[in-house]
């Protein structure tokens, strides 16, 4: 089997990894703007071999995992360059724009829509890990419209890699996204925005943070190239996510102000039951 | 010697766990207004008896972690029962209010006014946990104000323990910890409650959601009966945090619908430096 990795990075490294483990006879090539990505995923056994878009004819799959700006831009070449049996799968974190700018491609039914709810805050081809995707989960969406032989084999290699698949429509994965995922990462940038600000001098952060601000601040190391394009491809539902956000946040202030502690106290106990809802969320790391 | 754990949750109770650890001789009592909880950290080999208030006198060395309202109620009568050789060692997480509050306790001397950063989401006995203080920052406030012999034998037990000092007056410990902590939490708190009134459907939450969400969110399963007196003791400084976070999230949102994804991109990319920052906290878990 050839796997095309198309962005060598976090996501299609580890990708690339994962199928490698998983199947004896496949070979990895990798495609990248960054001849220098390419060199260090070649070197670092991420990819078998180096390849350019004239190769394409020749994969069995593809793995687009670049950011979604790329993404709308590069999806149409590739469906042209490969052959009538190749499964070309994307891993946008947005899904609306790309399904819609690829309905009436020629090669539509080539073409699988899936978000891996996997990574970490780290990005190029040193941060692709073995087992990233192991127990999460995949959100495909349009399933009905990629050739079913095409879905099959696209399906068995997410279950060979570990993951779980769930179905929805691209307009429900982007409004909910924006909830689960791209809210937690604007909180997190702009947590990190205020302290910088206000600590000039970085010492006191680093003696006085823990293990909490650790973890909520985590996500302000993601990379800017990748997240900017997501903002702008999903720009009306993080909209409203920022605006709830927001509102709430000034309610709390409010509180606050007035000496309100026992809605504060209300407020957070109500919160807590995300004890309940996260204790189902498998995360290995 | 005669250690007494006043509130033996998790942070007392992780702190008594260490310090059998740390010593061979040391028996650890309990003080709790919870008798289930007093019950439960005996049964969990936390503390090794039970106390109450009379037994103070005994005690060499009293360890005071109780929410902030509770310990401004109660710190003025335990200094009244030890002796005039034990030292009481406080872990909340506000210092103004309890430092300006017992300044002139006869007993003052025999006061050290500590903030270990240190904890996790969880509490109560069952949430204490072995190495909690390893490699954590101590952050102590007016030593001058403590007899030098009790000092001595405070910083003694932290060095045992594998606590690092760090020295702060009052003031400044709680405006930083107003950054670097108490905003952490109602950033996560908002975040959950903000998802949670969002996604009725709790499923989609389930699925959908990674280990980013997870992270940013940890914070929201805190104890509200901890944290909302802490919120109400720092209240001004807590507020200026607050004031500035919502500027930074407006201002992002601002950019967003004037499609500004250049001043988006530009501050994502001057916070990512809290990457280096962060190298620097040392958490172990």
């Amino acid at each position: 089997m050839k796997v095309f990795i198309i962005g060598v990075g976090l996501i299609g490294g580890s990708f690339a990894l994962d199928v490698k483990t998983a199947y004896d006879s496949v070979t990895v090539f990798g495609i990248d703007q960054s001849e220098k990505h390419l060199e260090e995923a070649l070197s670092l056994g991420v990819i078998d071999a180096k390849a350019t878009y004239e190769d394409l004819a020749q994969a069995d799959v593809v793995f687009v995992a670049i950011p979604v700006n790329a993404l709308t831009k590069q999806l149409s070449k590739i469906l042209d360059l490969v052959n009538d049996d190749a499964i070309v799968i994307d891993a946008g974190s947005t899904k609306e724009a790309i399904c819609e700018l690829i309905s009436e491609h020629p090669k539509r039914r080539n073409f699988l829509a899936a978000h891996p709810i996997a990574g970490t805050e780290f990005s190029g081809p040193s941060a692709a890990l073995h087992g990233l995707y192991q127990y999460k989960t995949n959100i495909i969406c349009e399933v009905e419209k990629t050739a079913f032989k095409l879905q099959e084999k696209a399906l068995k290699i997410f279950s060979d890699i570990g993951m779980r698949i769930r179905y929805m429509d691209p307009k429900s994965h982007d409004i909910h996204i924006a909830y689960t995922s791209h809210l937690s990462h604007i909180s997190s940038f702009m947590l990190g925005k205020t302290v910088i600000e206000k600590e000039a001098n970085e010492r006191d952060i680093f003696d006085m943070a823990g293990s909490g601000f650790e973890s909520t601040v985590r996500l302000a190391k993601s990379s800017p190239a990748m997240w900017a394009p997501i903002f702008q491809q999903n720009k009306t539902n993080v909209l409203e996510t920022l605006e709830a956000y927001i509102k709430n946040l000034q309610e709390f202030k409010q509180f606050m102000e007035q000496e309100d502690f026992e809605s504060i106290y209300e407020a957070m106990e109500n919160t807590n039951k995300i004890k309940e809802i996260l204790k189902g969320i498998t995360v290995k790391h």
